[in-house]
C-alpha cells in the first residue's frame, strides 16, 4: 500500500476523511479469556501473538488493511485506504483463509484448539485519520462497522463466518453462503439478513 | 511515563506481559453515528478529533494511559504500564473530568451537544505488547476489560458514569456513588453489582 501511495504522490498528505465503499471484517478468538485463565501471562501473550501473526498474514495476502487489534480480536478493512472494487470477495476469502490458518496452527500446538468467530459487513464507511494530536491513526467509522461488530456477536458456533446481506450481494456467484434468516441486533429496530459462509469441515469421528 | 521508564532503565525492553492491578475506562460518544449521518465526512472527522483531543487531555492529566480509540470511543487504563495504587480513584476522577470537558466543548460548539457514556471496572488484567510482528502495541486484556465494555453498554442515560463494585470498593470514602443494583451482562452467568457516579448536573429549566 505504501508503494502505491508513493506512486500517486500522496505520501505526505494525511488521510483526509472520505466516504468509501468498504467491507469490514471482525474476527475474534472464541473463549480466549477462559483459555488464558489457565496459562501464565507470558504464555497467554505468546499464544495471542502467534494467533495474530497467523491471521494478519492471511489478511495481508488478500490485500486487507489491519485497522486495529481489540483484545483477542481484530478489525480489518478492505476497500480503504485504496479502492478495491472486489472488497467483499476479498474479505470473505480472507475470512475463510484465516479459519484455515488457525486450523493449521491448532495442529502444531499443544494448547486446546483455538477457533475464530468472524463477521463481514459491507457498505459506505467514513475512513481517515482519527484521534488526538498525540495519537492519530487511520481507521474506519460508521454504521457499517458497528453493525459488523454486532453481527459478529450473533455468531454462536466457533469457527462460524457470518456475513450480512450487503456483503452476500457483492460476492461472485461461485461463492456459497447459507441464509441464516433475519436477526435483530442489539439497539437496532430494523432486522438484518445474515448468511453463513461454507461451514467449517469438522474432523470426522471414525 | 516515558521519562519514568527511562529512569528505571527499561526503555529498550518490550513490555513483557504481566498481570497488573488496573482500572479500565471505556468512554464513547452517545449517538455519534446518528449525528455524523447529517454531516460531511470532513466535519465528522474534525468533530471526533476535537472530542478525542479534549477527553484525552483529561485522561493524561489524571495519569491514565490511552490504550486505543475504538470507533467513537476509547479504552484507557490506570495502573499500567506504571503502578498506580490509586488507579480506581484516578479512573473515576478522569471520568468525571471527561464529562465536564465535554460539557465545556458543547458550550463552544454549534453542533448538537455530545454526551459521553463511561464505564470503569477494576481488577487484575494482563498488560503487555500484543500484536503481530508488523504491529505490536501495549494493551490490556482479560475479563476485567471485557466486563468494563459490557458494563458500558448497560449505561443507558447519556452522561452516565457507571462503575462496578470492584471499582467502588477502591474509591475513597468522600467519593459518592449510587447503587444501581445488579445486572446480568451479556454472555455471563454471575450478575455484577454496579453504581452510578454522581449524576451529571443538568441545566436547570428556568
Amino acid at each position: 500500500v505504501v508503494a502505491q501511495i508513493l506512486q500517486t504522490g500522496d505520501a505526505d498528505a494525511p488521510f483526509l476523511a472520505q466516504e468509501r465503499e468498504v467491507s469490514v471484517l471482525f474476527a475474534d478468538i472464541v473463549g480466549f479469556t477462559t483459555i488464558s485463565e489457565k496459562l501464565a501471562p507470558q504464555k497467554v501473550a505468546a499464544l495471542l501473538n502467534r494467533c495474530f501473526a497467523c491471521i494478519t498474514d492471511v489478511l495481508f495476502e488478500h490485500g486487507g488493511t489491519l485497522d486495529k487489534f481489540i483484545g483477542d480480536g481484530l478489525l480489518a478493512v478492505f476497500g480503504a485506504p485504496m479502492d478495491q472494487p472486489d472488497h467483499a470477495v476479498r474479505a470473505v476469502r480472507a475470512a475463510i483463509g484465516m479459519r484455515r490458518a488457525m486450523a493449521r496452527l491448532n495442529l502444531e500446538s499443544a494448547e486446546p484448539p483455538l477457533l475464530l468467530r468472524i463477521a463481514v459487513n459491507s457498505g459506505t464507511a467514513l475512513a481517515g485519520d482519527i484521534g488526538s494530536p498525540r495519537r492519530r491513526e487511520y481507521t474506519v467509522l460508521g454504521d457499517v462497522v458497528n453493525t459488523a461488530s454486532r453481527i459478529e456477536s450473533t455468531a454462536t458456533e466457533p469457527g462460524q463466518i457470518v456475513i450480512s446481506r450487503a456483503t452476500y450481494d457483492r460476492l461472485s456467484r461461485d461463492m456459497e453462503a447459507t441464509p441464516l434468516g433475519q436477526v435483530t441486533l442489539r439497539g437496532r429496530q430494523v432486522p438484518v439478513e445474515i448468511f453463513e459462509v461454507e461451514p467449517e469441515a469438522r474432523p470426522k469421528t471414525v
